[in-house]
């Protein structure tokens, strides 16, 4: 295949909000690649509650019709121009993208890089229907979201997104559940392990029980966390929790204001020294900062609305030693993060088999309604 | 000298605000040490805007009379029961106060002791004015702030509080000096070293120039931080902290809203990797949280009236990854951390003498008033 030939393949479409029924399944045509580019093949494709907030309002990043998915797993099926290190069929997986030049990437901070929303988030006309005017030279939807749009069984990744999966790779199948790392999973486990620099000595609890948290709370059982508080609604979840190393399991539904007194009771009085938000609900994150530690951290990883404010004691927040982090990616590189997280997998001690959900992508609305049903926790489209 | 015996000297006692001129030098006696205090013939004893504070408002900490002062230097006159590891005549360095086995001093944070309050704020009935009713063995005005009251000749210390000169004293004249290594000293470099974790490769903005400021600058400049960035709105405090290794030095007053942008200027765009603020003044404590670089730590160390609020806008924070540390004492353990400073300015890396300003104790008023005008960044009282 030269790179100048586009190819075709089938693409889960937003053209609107998902609740309104605007995703479809659909044949699509891919433009040549450009510049740093190569054409991935998709093996698989991890659902991201990201993926329903940016798909339900893409007004700030260029509108619809577009192609969401950014937990990408396939093989490489044609290199662009510039694109070195990679070759035809290599297996990777695919995380966030960013421009390696910047004073943040340079700095080792690529998840903070100074073009991270132009190249993840605004996406560049990619893919083109049958069916419409457009053609594969002049494209009429939208991709690279964060430099994959991985809702596709052919799409365009940015060569900044590739994981090499060569080296973790037991069996070639075994791409089929790397999907989900390169997103949910380094988010959680790298909050843990890069933005709290969590200890074995550390008291660790996680708000909200989805991947990214249960994925953190995985990471701190890996740790060896002598006390790990699972905090969520669903009784199932705390469930799952407790299988997967948690301690303590307490449901914000029974205990109410009461979960603050319950966390401190089982740390010694004086909170966990690592409080993790992934809820993003403000009540809960006013109380996990309440309820840290005095000198202990806690990590902001949930997403609210933008106009939700936090209001901090200055003097009190000063007092406590407190550090409250904002995270995102889990900090991680991912190309030197994925494969320390695979290696946990193959020790045994990150058991992802349990948090994911395979479904076909024909069933992929069945797929999303399960999983904000919370009947799954992270479902993967199978390509 | 026995440990029963009371001795007599002279205080700084506070019978009310200092502005309201209630702080007098008064001949007092001291009542007999009780177990793990020692007697302390005090050398020099820094003046720090926390002894003004607390000082001023009173209430919440015992009330009138009492004795502040909490960066004492001197040399044991007498041992209480329970003291190991110390000998009369020993030089020492006093520091905050802390009880050594509560959870956050058995993790190694003794800065937040869950008695800290009652350890360093409150204090105990510990001098006697020889003109009042009160006896030695029933003393009326308050002691042991921060554990050691060393706003006087002669003052009792929580072993605690100690911190063994022995090692570094080159010269026995070298304990006047020594006085503000116990709080503002390890304050500012702890919160450069310990809070923010700086490294040779941080650019470092810091908001406020006394003497936690100051001492926070030198210690990024001798970590070899390639951009330290000073802001005061004082002229005369800002060509100090150009001598002291500042890069660039805004005055805010003549840059008002410009602040942020030319701070950025200097820092590639991105902002400083570092700040710290030492002014507890929300609308530069605003614009240092604003301008601090994406994923870059902002460590809050100025004190401010409890009631104001920082207002947190929780998405974009948590996006910009941005941590928010708040930070008492640096972080230290000052028994270990003292030493480490000490070392630094026999190198010749902490020109600690630039900071410092002697005054005779019968000059204390003047002493203060030039503190608080800026004349002097650190008064030290010689007894």
């Amino acid at each position: 295949m030269s790179t100048s030939t586009p190819t075709s393949g089938r693409a889960i479409v937003t053209r609107g909000p998902y609740k309104e029924g605007k995703w479809t399944l659909e044949d699509v045509t891919i433009r040549p690649l450009q510049k740093d580019e190569v054409l991935v093949h998709i093996w698989a494709s991890g659902i991201c509650h990201t993926d329903i907030h940016f798909g339900d309002d893409a007004k700030d990043i260029g509108g619809y019709p577009r192609v969401m998915g950014h937990e990408g797993a396939g093989r490489i099926l044609a290199l662009g121009p510039g694109v070195e290190n990679y070759a035809i069929d290599d297996p990777v997986v695919l995380s966030f993208s960013y421009c390696g030049t910047c004073p943040l990437c340079v700095a080792g901070r690529p998840s903070h890089c100074t073009h991270y929303d132009t190249l993840n988030f605004h996406g560049t006309l990619t893919f083109s229907s049958p069916t419409s005017d457009s053609s594969p030279s002049s494209p009429s939807i939208l991709g690279t979201f964060f430099g994959q749009s991985s809702f596709a069984s052919h799409t365009i990744a940015h060569v900044s997104s590739l994981i090499p999966a060569t080296p973790f790779l037991r069996f070639p199948t075994d791409l089929f559940q790397l999907a989900p790392f390169g997103c949910a999973l380094q988010t959680g486990a790298g909050s843990i392990v890069n933005a709290a620099a969590t200890t074995p000595s550390d008291t660790v609890a996680v708000l909200g029980l989805g991947a990214v948290g249960l994925a953190a709370l995985m990471t701190a059982k890996r740790i060896g966390c002598p006390t790990i508080i699972a905090i969520d609604r669903l009784p199932t979840r705390l469930t799952l929790a407790q299988e997967l190393g948690a301690t303590h399991a307490f449901n914000t539904t029974e205990l109410g204001d009461g979960l603050a007194d319950a966390v401190r009771e089982v740390t010694q009085g004086v909170g966990p020294s690592v409080v993790l938000d992934t809820t993003g609900y403000l009540p809960l994150i006013e109380a996990g900062i309440g309820f840290t530690r005095p000198a202990g951290t806690y990590v902001q990883v949930g997403t609210t609305n933008p106009k939700v404010e936090l209001k901090l004691g200055v003097f009190e927040f000063m007092a406590s030693g407190k550090r409250i982090v904002g995270a995102i990616e889990g900090e991680c590189v991912p190309a030197e993060f994925v494969p320390r997280l695979v290696g946990w997998c193959r020790e045994g001690g990150f058991p992802i088999e349990k948090l994911i959900t395979p479904y076909k992508v024909e069933d992929f609305g069945r797929a999303v309604e399960d999983m904000l049903a919370g009947k799954v926790v992270k479902p993967v489209l199978m390509w």
